[in-house]
């Protein structure tokens, strides 16, 4: 049997360290979207710095393309679609994950009737809806999506420059509870993606993993996003007890994720909110929405906020923390839509001409 | 009788115009701490425009001095004591008001056994405290802390160059209600700032208008800060009706600052709260404390939000807006605070080595 396509979308520090994972496990035939580093990775390919492979210099996969249509117009069939990408629901139109890999669901489509599966390795929670909403399964011959939680420092420096400093994990599952299918193809995900130097599981509790991994993004990541610190200086910056950032700030927000949670039965305990707060007295870290708006890049803010609060407001479940931060953060992304032209303020009419939501 | 001597300390925007009142109205003497502006000053004047005086070139107070020692060692004995400076008691040492005003207050002391007053033109709350608590009324000669609430547009664009765009309005009172003697001061301090070109009012609810520009300053100030823009923006991109700016942030934090006052018997309405917010859709404005971090300056949190929360844990209110809107902003003023050097985070001990407040 031949081995099967998998092909990366998004190469940024995650996905370029994915791509190498597949190669280096020598169970799947490897391609990856390229983009802005194309000519650069086609002349020279990429320098990477990684923690799992060693200083690599030269290295490419097996196949690389311009875009995702390039891909799509390869004519091969691609048994898992793993997207590394941002996931940015509010962003540009065309950005959005179902947007991007729509040529390869239609390619994929027209390529045999198969079944494939679309593999999630992105922060957040619902991610999975978007998708359901725009590809109808029966549609798209009963593809799978799965979810991959991964856990892993990688960077990209540079124009086809890598720097992975925190080894690879990766849980994969289902998205959908007891799809015995799904599961299966989760199994040989994990099974082609396991290179002997990363750290791959089944996952056979996706939702609970993203909403214990909400317990640091939607408390952590945003607030420091909002201040613009590292974690460690963000706890060490309180002014005293009674203002305690872990007690006043992350812990107020993680109960509020905790108690939304538990309305889907899903009980998360004050152990795992101490490990994620006591994990950030002991690195200097700077999270992924901080480096955003640093970079002047649009935040993960919808599936790591903007989903919880839909949830908390189904559910009827008070979220007074996570609300306040949700509506200024709103605000924060709204000036780093401005600055990218996806916002245009009128500063005569004072409103805005471009990028309103309604 | 001979005019009486006042001193202005902070030759801000607004610190320069309230001289320039104070000269125009020609019934006292005035001086005025220079300081940075000093050498410029000197030599060429001040360069103004204003709504209120024109355009003006060479201007220069009756007297002005490079420090407040230097204004202490000239002897005078200054009736009023005039403090326009920011009012920032968490800034490096020896920057507080009662530590900026200490040589003047220890040179009026020496000068006779007169009677004089303080001038506190700053926003915020419980802002006599500070003084009563490191000069004793009877040591000090009976002194009176009065209250200037000052509505103005007027900003130092460069070295000794103005820009008022705002008349200057003020309302002076007595922090103590019901200290005639005090209040008599007040009166004859509008009788002296009263040009003809500026309006000034005498106020006999300090705490009630104190509490009222809150609803502003708490509120709005805060918010914009935290998100870096200016109001009107701030309220054009909130995403949709449900997340709206006024609704989720300005008017559940007036709400709170409501709730506090009340507890003083200070009954702010609806209709207080509805006129910034609506003056906030009509005007581009950027409030001060978002240009204070802009700038990489130190912004007033404590006197704005600071105090109010001390009165409210005092009084048993709960205010959970404020909190955390607190505790973030105290983490933006700690960054503003590390670049200006005050704090010292060491990235290897991960610790504050410098500036820690306990």
């Amino acid at each position: 049997m031949s081995k099967p396509n998998v092909i990366v979308v998004g190469a940024g520090g995650v996905g370029v360290i994915s791509a190498m994972s597949l190669c280096h496990a020598n169970k799947s035939e490897v391609s990856l979207v390229v983009r802005s580093d194309y000519d650069k990775v086609h002349s020279e390919g990429y320098e990477i710095r990684s923690c799992d492979y060693g200083h690599v210099k030269g290295w490419k996969p097996e196949h690389y393309y311009r875009d995702v249509q390039e891909a799509a117009e390869s004519k091969r069939f691609f048994e898992y679609i793993v997207v590394t990408m941002k996931n940015i629901p509010d962003g540009p139109e065309g950005t959005s994950v179902s947007e991007v890999i729509r040529p390869l669901m239609e390619s994929n489509k027209r390529n045999g009737g198969k079944q494939f599966a679309v593999v999630l390795a992105q922060n957040g929670i619902d991610l999975e809806l978007e998708l359901a909403n725009k590809f109808s399964a029966g549609d798209y011959c009963n593809y799978h999506v799965l979810s991959g939680i991964q856990l892993i420092g990688s960077t990209k420096i540079g124009p086809a420059l890598i720097d992975q400093v925190g080894t690879d994990k990766l849980n994969v599952g289902a998205f959908e509870v007891g799809n015995e299918e799904a599961e299966g193809w989760a199994h040989r995900f994990v099974d082609i993606y396991t290179s002997g130097r990363n750290t791959v599981k089944f996952d056979p509790q996706v939702r609970h993993s993203r909403w214990k991994k909400l317990l640091y993004n939607a408390a952590i990541n945003t607030s420091t996003a909002l201040v613009g610190l590292d974690v460690t200086r963000s706890i060490e910056f309180s002014p005293c007890n009674e203002y305690n950032t872990i007690k006043t700030i992350f812990e107020p927000a993680q109960r509020e994720i905790m108690a939304i949670a538990s309305k889907e039965g899903i009980y998360l305990g004050e152990e795992d909110m101490q490990v994620f707060n006591n994990l950030s007295k002991s690195i200097l870290f700077k999270t992924s929405m901080c480096v955003d708006v640093e970079k002047g890049q649009l935040m993960e803010l919808e599936v790591i906020l903007g989903n919880p609060l839909r949830r908390a407001k189904e559910y009827n479940v008070e979220t007074p923390t996570l609300r306040l931060m949700y509506s200024l953060l709103t605000l924060l992304q709204g000036k780093l839509k401005e600055k990218r032209g996806q916002y245009v303020f009128d500063e005569k009419q004072l409103k805005l001409v471009k990028g309103c939501q309604t």
